[in-house]
């Protein structure tokens, strides 16, 4: 660990694009290179350790992460994710944690060692966004500092909850408590005896004629009576401990009224301020690991011992145009996950929506492309353990469905775009009788040379 | 089990172009029909009990299995693989075997209950064909017999062995015995002791001029003296237990001198035999694991639970042209790998190499793309065990590198075709002297008219 | 012109797939042959005379294409494509023919020389299938003759007619008279005078309950009073002289009622049968188009003149991949198509309707892609009139179009295999009822082991 | 023509990204709205007067042109382009002039009535940075005034000239007198009175040891002796009249040596400098296409009168997720070619060169698919003159070749990317390094838990 004096010429800001740069504040440049020495220091070098220990005791978080995030807190390095605007901010903004978060991207547990990851992060916006100060001091303060760790339970197996609106988990209020029944998958997993407590949206006014205040958001405290977690979801295969994705039977599970967020019915209020940011985070994290993954391949490019037809690996010309495709597919991503977050800072996160969703849809796809050419350059060994590239790639696949899958979002976006249309239209008449003019004034017939325009309206 | 008469209105003959149907010949309908019942009834069925009995003991065959083999032997469902033309064989020709061969793909281990997976299929072929009567007696009868598991072991994790001259393991003889050197990548498991033997090459000559005199093709009985598994190497995080993927060290493993097939330096004469028919099977599996991935789609398209925005899944636009390229996908794939195996029927091996090659290369691609469209249709759940789904991207995935990763198959495809470039431009010079003399005829300037053929010689 | 005596050899039949070898007759053979002769001979080597010709009188049938047609049909190579079935026909069955049609794609306009081009191909065999003799006499002979030409109105311009329940030409019947008013898009341009009629589809009974007995198909002869096409439609810039695409307006033009086609709202049932083989031709001659435009990229690899780099065109790894890619994408598109004309001899135009879909769709996109990938090679010289690519890709992306969008034949395959849906479910429910059997059988817990499967029903 | 008060609000901005929003200086803001209503308002709904003219007088500029170049000079709206690092300049960075060209681009022509159009744009700023004081009066002054036309003159019919090392033409030096013999493609037409010189690159100096230094750049009078125009050059059939793209023989063609520019055998110092900004504005240009045919197929998604099956096309889910794919497609192009824009005025054109390789490939390509998806979207018409679709099109796919095709600047990319792979290796080896002390600290074994970083080295 090293990094006093901040230079621009560190590696940390070796790919950002100028703008960016110019627009780092002297205050973020030392932040984020200590981020930089901090991953590629104690993180990446230590990932077969952490292997080694998740491996002992699967489902309990590795002595080595609690070292890490000790000693990742005492620099300075945790919540960096938290925007300026909150009072408990470190500091940063969307785009200076952006930078930071790609970084982190590297090692695939590197943020969490800062405090700085899924669901953490958005839990912990969540709370500080809309809780009370007592709810704040119960669940708020000891995610913050890295006491204890959160779920986000949403998702349920019986509905297409894509569509939150379809969410079906039921939550009845009778007197001060809170009886909830239903099916949950994806939250982390209880068998982690860390995890303090889930971040529930369940239907409580299944009646409401508006679909929007039919759904209420409370804290469930990890082991209350009636829940069960009747198994672990893989992804891909991958289990991922000790975090891990549970499946949950809520039976009767009884849970404070006061655990309720902002009151019943305003879910949706909630759910839509939540989610912005978080993607991003893990749109920039894609793009670390996809430069991960580009730097073995390269290095597996130029390996010696490595000469299909006597020639190395990157000495083929089909390789070489791989790599550039790789190279430019990486930096173009980059480019558009930085906008999102810019827009955010600049306009906020909802004038931000649409920059969001375009990283979300088009970022994890590209990222698993690219991760899947590495793989593939690799050839049989690419596939195994003996490279990161499959976990790598299981992430960036994982991240094309998680909140929501692609085409949801894509439908969206395809759906706001098409209001436009009508000023489109409206822009066409504007030329037409434009046209009409100019005719006029040339003496052309307008009924010959314009019906290229007039057709279309 | 039914299927006394055959019919050619058996749901195994639904997708077969009519062309492939009508050469099936009586003799090898019923058998076909035996194979679909058995997979329907007794292998997908099954799935989770075996992965039940897997979950107990990782690393042996279980009984499930065994007792399917068994039975299968016993109702005439073993070794179809083999080909009409080899005197062991059951007697279906390759076409035939290849609508075997994907209905067995159904289900992942299907395959193995009836002898017919890899590496056993590769290996019997190779053994029944170079073998003398003494080896076939000592390793083809168990292989066939079903009572021993053997491995073949070509890859090395230090060299580019897609390019097999690039082969290093290095085996010295010495009076009646070889000793073998080096490490070896890809082999079965030697934990599971059933394994009997590795079919293994490796360089014995590195000095003769011809590269492709150098290597020698020996078995090495699983338990020798000297070879060790440092490892067992997972496939996108999957053991694919109890087979498995060993990673070998030999140091001075001393075999027989009996055990090399057709003598000293002459691998590639049998490496060249091998591969053909067991790129057929695999291809076509994948197809079997497209058209059950498929269907698990379908039925999620139709899931009256499932409906985002009000629709069923199925009835988006965007989800019906996705069926609709799925649907079209899987046909066109299986044309190209029927059409493979007849040409192998009628021409060889040897002139069915480019068809071989053109379902290699573009079969895993594409049941790939398939599957992951399935995965995404599912949304969250399909990725996670609730399908079967990552298991059969993870097997398509494989076969992208398995025998060797595409591009070096492209490469090898487009070296083959660019060879009749010279007779195009012959071709291109007789439109152009012909072209002469139509312009005399017609008394048109050949100059003025021709210059866009000539321009190209 | 040779080919007396049949070979197997001859370079007619080099990529066709051994199946279809083994199905041609004796018979179709030298029919084969001799139009392979014909093209390489007679139109290749003329395409600068015949541009020549054209250039000089731009909408007249040229002179070159008068007297090619007449040696054709001299020759016996007159309306090869009207299958077996039909009284008319030469003999070849659409399989047959297909391979005829990919020869003729070698040469935009040499299916014209053999009366084998659009539309005739399709008005011929919709006259020969629903005409009177007394109409087959008046219209049909001519056009089979090849002493006059005609054209296929269904396409409007305000109207989704892509739907052809949209069409809303209107067809007033008034004592033996029809009136017709309407707009009508790409019919071949009236400006050739050797156009003889358009067959019309047009909207006679707007209320009709039934949407699919609104239409009436009915013979216009071309130069009809109140009939005016006020511009040829271009196609990507080309005019495609001298027979184009006009743009027309009906303006109350008596026709005879005698010219009704099968009667009065008969026109759905005529519509469905023409198209089916009029599509195959087109996919068979795109592949044709595609060999001929991989052809000039190989000869442009190999051009000593070419070296960047000082390497020539073809050595470069990546246009070796490229190659090859080129050559297996038109050898699977040929299987596709050869497998779809098959079934139509098989089991008849409709059952085939499905493999004519699939080579609709996939064929044209894919004959785009790979003569694009032809220009690239070429670099700057590529799209211009240096090589006939870019016409070749404009035909490619005609058919795109033509017969209607893609999109709109994918949506009918994909909600035709959506009925299948209902029988997977099926399918997988005996798979769980068998299921529980066998856990009951090895004493395994359904609920654990079985959930995989149950959870999506 | 209105915009006296500069907005923000202006259309003129509305999808820029933030970032550029704030680096537009008050300058610039006025000139960007003027070039914006300038093109709304005089050049698109003039577009059919414009192809009225030309249809007339094919080879010469059409008095319409004139008389807006004349108007939009007054109004301070030319040579925009000339960054303002050169004193002719009227002011605008890279970055303000690129959100210019972007609205330049709605109209094929429109960036001509403002001086900014290729090869002037490149020419331009060519002699203004290295010509002498007198060759700039005779040259540069008149292409800045707008009264004379020049072309560049560098791709060769009989070499791979993308590699311009390659470039033949040969220039030899008498006296004070260049005699030049050669044949040349795509400078513009002869055949249009206006041109006034060819910037010609010729080689002088075949024997020069090293291939740099074997090119000179000469001025060559567009009615030199000797010069003859074979033919023009149709670009996927358009003439692109009245500019056009001759094809050229030199004949011992004289020309002053007082016209070599520079100095002999410094063509590639000139070269260099001359294509980035050219390649930013073409880019810029084919994104206002992009955006124009996204408006029409917008347009025509929700005309009312285009129901396929009763949906407006704009109500097909797939066609939503169409048009998503296009508006973030469109965008994502704009972050990449305004961060190449930034980074030339940040850092300078050569510093640059990666940014802008990165626009040259990848915008072309996304442009023609975008525009080519609109076409579809059109049905029949959208491949018609109905809309100027086609023309984008080619233009689109025009670009990919011109300055070379794009495998030629991904190769280079590549190689240039491969540069880093020594670099990524050294930091593997350090993570090994500290991954051995972090071993040691935990006590683990590092032979165990290293190896999958080891592996690779």
């Amino acid at each position: 660990m090293s990094s006093q004096t901040p230079s621009p010429d560190h590696p940390a800001f070796l790919r950002l694009p100028p703008w960016v740069k110019s627009k780092l504040r002297p205050f973020a440049i030392p932040i984020i290179q200590k981020v930089h020495d901090w991953v590629e220091t104690e993180c990446i070098p230590a990932e077969p350790v952490m292997r080694a220990q998740l491996a002992q005791d699967r489902w309990k978080t590795p002595k080595l992460m609690h070292e890490l995030r000790k000693k990742a807190k005492s620099l300075g390095l945790f919540n960096l994710f938290l925007p300026n605007h909150f009072e408990e901010s470190p500091g940063l903004t969307n785009l200076e944690y952006a930078c930071c978060a790609e970084i982190m991207g590297r090692c695939y547990w590197a943020a969490q060692t800062m405090n700085c990851h899924a669901p953490e992060t958005g839990n912990i916006e969540l709370l500080a966004k809309y809780c009370t100060p007592a709810q704040k001091e119960q669940w708020l303060k000891p995610l913050m500092e890295g006491t204890m760790c959160s779920a986000y339970s949403m998702t349920e197996p019986d509905r297409a909850s894509s569509d939150a609106t379809n969410i079906g988990c039921s939550l009845r209020i009778e007197g001060d408590e809170c009886i909830i029944n239903g099916r949950k998958l994806y939250g982390n997993a209880q068998w982690n005896p860390e995890l303090g407590f889930y971040i529930l949206m369940a239907c409580s006014d299944p009646e409401n004629p508006n679909p929007w205040n039919r759904h209420t958001t409370v804290i469930v405290p990890a082991r209350s009576k009636g829940l069960t977690m009747t198994r672990n979801l893989t992804i891909m295969g991958y289990d991922h401990a000790p975090e891990g994705h549970g499946e949950y039977i809520y039976e009767d599970v009884r849970v404070p009224a006061a655990n309720i967020i902002l009151g019943p019915g305003r879910a949706f209020e909630i759910a839509q301020g939540r989610l912005g940011p978080g993607r991003i985070h893990h749109c920039m994290r894609l793009i670390g690991q996809s430069e991960r993954a580009y730097e073995l391949a390269l290095i597996h490019a130029i390996d010696p011992a490595k000469k299909p037809r006597g020639k190395l690996i990157g000495a083929f010309d089909s390789n070489i145009e791989r790599i550039a495709d790789m190279r430019m597919g990486i930096d173009s991503m980059r480019l558009v996950v930085l906008n999102a977050a810019d827009t955010m800072d600049i306009h906020g996160n909802k004038a931000g929506k649409y920059a969001i969703a375009q990283s979300k849809i088009l970022v994890p796809i590209q990222a698993a492309r690219i991760i899947d050419e590495c793989m593939q350059m690799f050839g049989g060994q690419g596939l195994t353990q003996h490279t990161p590239l499959p976990e790598m790639w299981t992430y960036a696949r994982f991240v094309r469905v998680a909140d929501g899958p692609d085409a949801a979002h894509r439908h969206q976006v395809g759906r706001d775009a098409l209001k436009a249309a009508e000023g489109f239209r409206e822009r066409h008449k504007k030329y037409n009788e434009r046209h009409a003019e100019i005719c006029r004034a040339w003496g052309v017939d307008p009924g010959l040379g314009g019906r290229a325009i007039e057709d279309l309206l």
